[in-house]
């Protein structure tokens, strides 16, 4: 039988533990298992950006911007090994929906003979949405489902699911899509910070993901851009900004955009937003992410194990390949996603019917699991 | 004759003087003369953002949500009355770029049956790169210059040059592009903060604009976009993201954007650099626009004088209707903009010949455009 004592147990001989200190975590009992919405708030960035108001923006002035300039491409680099990159194959930016929206074109146009985007009716909102619009405005047909892809131009796919925490076969899948002669494109929002990925490794071309869950980079934090570098130089792009332009203070008659990852740029990126991102991605980088999937996989194992031993049903998978999150199903779903709150458990809901765990292993404590699914069995009971 | 007790005497006189001290100032002598690319820190800015860091992120983590979810809307309110709309016609999101491109694509499908857009071909490059890759993409045809405009779909136009500071009649030239059948798509970037604009009395239908110059929203801060009130039910957007969509966690099959400003928004805003903004463009509303523009022609009106008697050539207007800055040309530009910042007097150049001085009337004083006028003239000689 697992009790407070286990829990309590193996955070003591977690080798992550001291982590947490790195992060200013909530007073008063609070028990968050939402870090996979909006992961904590790094010490070092509140740090970090006073220093950016402080001594580069009041001080520095506009001269800042001779460093700010390459700071999406610098944050890249810092991210790429997290998702199995090369240093220039990453620029962090935007956000996942433009993202997304622009890479979807890019590869639509990599294929113009295929009328197909191939992406899960489950898939997360906004993923659906940006491809919905691509499709209506460019006569597009919409193929719900993987089994087919011969006539598909772009396998839009999530590398976590974002309800169940499913893990795609992100090599495998990769590997079918190219052999069909389809563009994969992953999005790695549920993923990035949580899982090893390996994209160079699976053939990825493109891919895009969020900041603020497991990285910790803030709300709304900037999303991130993959292009494997053999695209870079032809790579089509819908929006043509001056970030991405070649020269771009000579401010020239044509747009003639950069032959590497700085193609993917847009307007001017915000730098206290990038540089917070750029913390919560070091922190990451630091702590090592084979040891934070390791504890992902504990803390979702105890959480599972845990809601087997309350009679709470989950729809997480019990193999060892799963998400940061646990998937608790239960008709009263969203009651009790309110309930907790006002007991200060904070996890999240999902409609119809899931009550989201988030196990994000820098601040998660096996004594949080605990106390959060007690607190849900009381209340369920 | 102008000497350095005259620009003492008129910034003893300034009624706007004091709302320097709202800013943290750099130390060390420096003269900035270029708030019109990157605004001043507010002091505010910098307590707002650790509010934000540790009060709502880090101790109200998730449920801060709540409040943050409406803040494009709710900035782009404070931001309406310095351009002419009414509440509920602004958003504060993205940035220009993405801003502009949703906006000309959305132009181009209210006008189906017109092919052709027009820009002037000394534009800023941004707008005129987004131009170039939608005509591009959608087989459209750019006119540059606004001569005719009868097939016309979409005029794509700047409110102040950002190189002489010509400033453009948006009511004569809105409603010229109204009779004729075209949408007038207005770039504030360089006026928002710094002149009255109104749009509404101009019959403006569409525009975007930027928050790191006049507004002192901090390096990158978010962008806005206005869109009448009578077209939001029904514009047409290219991007649909997750933060357009009515009832948006209930996450629905189908992509049903809201029926208000809130359709040009796309993906998860950053919290950090939307708070930021808010404090510029508060700050900005509170000094009131109508002061802000005197000071503004003042200041110019003064470093034009000045010019004139050292003997340094403007381009910028010499009536009373200008921008914040002062072009002054010389071949030579280039090498005096970085002599003058080794010492420590801050201005910018734009090819092929400018030098410009960026007048921001809540912090630049007379004796700045002075002291970077005189030092320039030592320089010249």
């Amino acid at each position: 039988m697992l009790d407070r004592h286990a829990a309590l147990a193996l955070d003591d001989a977690d080798p992550l533990a001291r982590w947490r200190d790195e992060f200013v975590v909530p007073g008063d009992g609070v028990v968050y298992l939402d870090g996979n919405s909006l992961g904590m708030l790094p010490r070092r960035t509140v740090a970090r950006l006073n220093r950016v108001m402080n001594e580069e923006w009041a001080a520095g002035l506009i001269s800042s911007w001779d460093d700010w300039l390459d700071l999406p491409q610098r944050v890249g680099d810092r991210l790429a090994p997290l998702v199995g990159a090369a240093p220039g194959e990453v620029a962090v930016h935007d956000s996942t929906t433009v993202n997304l929206y622009q890479l979807v074109v890019s590869a639509c146009a990599l294929r113009p003979d295929r009328r197909v985007i191939a992406i899960d009716s489950a898939e997360f909102p906004t993923d659906r949405y940006v491809v919905e619009g691509i499709a209506e405005s460019r006569e597009l047909q919409i193929r719900h489902g993987f089994d087919r892809l011969d006539d598909v131009a772009v396998m839009v796919r999530s590398v976590v699911d974002y309800r169940t925490a499913e893990v795609a076969d992100v090599a495998g899948e990769t590997a079918r899509a190219t052999d069909a002669g389809a563009v994969a494109l992953w999005d790695l929002s549920h993923a990035v910070g949580l899982l090893p990925v390996d994209l160079r490794a699976a053939g990825a071309q493109l891919a895009v993901g969020c900041t603020y869950k497991y990285l910790n980079g803030g709300p709304g934090a900037p999303a991130f851009t993959y292009v494997a570098r053999e695209l870079q130089a032809t790579l089509p792009q819908p929006i043509w900004g001056w970030f991405a332009q070649t020269d771009q203070f000579a401010m020239g008659p044509r747009f003639e955009p950069q032959p590497d990852i700085r193609r993917v740029l847009l307007g001017t990126p915000s730098i206290l937003a990038l540089a917070a991102a750029e913390e919560g991605i070091c922190l990451t980088v630091e702590a090592g992410i084979e040891a934070i999937a390791a504890k992902a996989r504990r803390l979702t194992a105890f959480a599972i194990e845990l809601c087997d031993q309350l009679g709470l049903v989950t729809s997480s998978p019990r193999d060892a390949v799963r998400g940061g999150h646990v998937a608790v199903v239960h008709p009263r779903a969203r009651d009790i996603v309110t309930a907790l709150a006002s007991k200060r458990v904070l996890v999240d809901y999902r409609e119809p019917d899931v009550v989201r765990l988030g196990c994000s292993p820098l601040t998660t404590r096996f004594v949080d699991v605990f106390d959060g699914l007690q607190c849900m069995d009381e209340l369920v009971r």
